[in-house]
């Protein structure tokens, strides 16, 4: 391709075309952005190309056809060894990389990106591949400011899409935190469905109703974050005494009923310890302490 | 009080008005019901009697003044220390116990009120007490359907009221499975602020993302319970081992910013039992079988 081929064709480009890639280029095209895509096997193109969008022969191309360039591979070498090459194309444009990776990894593309003249966004898609293009689906975004309002529009069009902050490093914080998160939540579900299954409660009776609980547990979360920012933990959801007691109910009709105990465990010595370090009539969100400090069970 | 005055002059009466009795007579007075009130300590019916709701001088005056009875103490001995003494006044009536308990609690105060000629509910009250009213406080109750299905409306005005079956161990064993449930979702959120806290992230901004991220979390419940209801674990959600990897990602970040990491462990530990267990490129809700088979970390 000649420096004068060098023209924007299209709103935006995708390079890597997998499970991830191919559902973000498809919530593009629905969206209506002209999207140019690029993939090693060039086959995994074909639906796209089908549905409207472009077909880059090269990176270079794929690169030089786009104002917002996406990659989304499976590491963050793999993102190095296809741009190296053809990073003479990336001045003005914004890069977003929305490979999984670590906080160490987002700091070091977005410092090569900022050496090469791109305005760098790191990513995050939380949500699973089957909810993108929806606005359910969570992306986080951190880097540049410029890139994220310059692209919003074109970025929303993939779900919620969230910029974190400018520091390059936050996008892959959240997604390992709220994997987290997301485990807690799955880990107390599985742990209640092994336990209500004793009673001979089917698993998809239990959810129906634990469904309509969550909402009522995430509303505690926003509070909970006020009084760690401030704190101090009152006790308006019970304090930690009373749940350890409710905790340690549940660990011995766990181990009653022949049923795994870890996750009662857990929760538990989370409580104890919070107890043991003067919390016991402290609200609940007083747990937060015995993680910050890196505590550890005895 | 002579047997002729056993009218009954109320839609339902409370007995009890601690935190949470006080709070159920308010619904019921708030709704429109014909609300009678009894505790121990007479002081504490005032603020009700100012509302509308008629004081009765003891607790068989209570019993008799309502065709629904609703008690709320701090234990099962306290019910029954109150309640045999006037267990004559309890034929035809629906007795509905919100005290927390044990499941074997709930079964022998159900022999007992039908023993005393009493329709029995067992109840518990699973959003604290500042939801209630409101249609997203969830209550559970177990035990017999007549009486749910005659007090329907009345119960229906504490919150989001749901009969979980006729056995009346249900709400005690939903009771400690949703307490857990919560539980897991908090030592979640907790672990993710102390996280992203290293990150100089503020516990509300995290908050504000992490509450627009449980909606997907709390979607896949339903999913996964179908999954383990039917025994095949398909990976739509992502296999155990990418999980697993993934969550050691999460262990060591947590151990490198020197926070505590028990979450991280116990999720890691799940995973690889499952792993070890053949379901390595299985769903993660595979996860559930090293839980319902008890086994222990090693
Ligand atoms: N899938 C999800 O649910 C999900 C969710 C959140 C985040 N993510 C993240 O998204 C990223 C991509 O995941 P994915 O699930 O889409 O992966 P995938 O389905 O395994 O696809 C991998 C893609 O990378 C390409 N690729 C691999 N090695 C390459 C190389 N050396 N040179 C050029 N292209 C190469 C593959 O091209 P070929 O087709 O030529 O092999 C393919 O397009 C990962 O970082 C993942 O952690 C995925
Ligand atoms: N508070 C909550 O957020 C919450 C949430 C879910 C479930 N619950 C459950 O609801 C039940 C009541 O809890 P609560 O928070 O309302 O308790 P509470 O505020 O401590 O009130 C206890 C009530 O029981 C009465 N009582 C205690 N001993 C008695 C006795 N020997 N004879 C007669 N009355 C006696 C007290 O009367 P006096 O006023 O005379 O002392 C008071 O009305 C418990 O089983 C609790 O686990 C509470």
């Amino acid at each position: 391709m000649s420096e004068n081929e060098n023209h924007e064709r299209s709103t935006v480009s995708v390079l890597g075309l997998g499970q991830m890639g191919t559902r973000l280029a498809q919530a593009f095209l629905v969206a209506g952005h002209a999207t140019t895509v690029w993939n090693r096997s060039a086959a995994k193109a074909d639906a796209l190309v089908a549905q409207g969008a472009v077909r880059a022969a090269t990176v270079e191309e794929a690169v030089a056809a786009s104002p917002l360039v996406v990659v989304c591979l499976p590491d963050y070498p793999t993102v190095s060894d296809l741009l190296e090459p053809v990073a003479k194309r990336l001045p003005g444009r914004a890069l977003v990389n929305l490979t999984s990776g670590t906080p160490e990894d987002a700091v070091r593309s977005a410092d090569w990106a900022a050496g090469h003249g791109a305005d760098y966004l790191d990513g995050a898609a939380m949500s699973g591949t089957r909810l993108v293009g929806r606005p359910e689906a969570l992306f986080v975004f951190s880097g540049s400011p410029k890139a994220f309002a310059t692209h919003r529009v074109v970025l929303a069009s993939l779900g919620n899409s969230v910029h974190l902050g400018a520091d390059p490093a936050l996008a892959p914080v959240y997604d390992t935190a709220l994997f987290g998160l997301a485990w807690g939540a799955l880990a107390g579900f599985y742990h209640a469905v092994a336990l209500v299954g004793t009673a001979g409660v089917a698993p998809a009776a239990f959810a129906a109703v634990a469904t309509g609980h969550m909402p009522f547990v995430t509303s505690l979360m926003a509070g909970h974050a006020r009084q760690i920012e401030g704190g101090r933990f009152p006790d308006d959801d019970g304090t930690v005494e009373v749940h350890a007691a409710a905790m340690e109910h549940l660990l011995d009709t766990s181990r009653a009923r022949g049923i795994g105990t870890d996750v009662p465990e857990l929760i538990g010595n989370l409580l104890d310890r919070a107890a043991t370090t003067g919390h016991g009539s402290s609200g609940i969100a007083s747990v937060i302490e015995t993680i910050t400090k890196g505590e550890r069970n005895a």
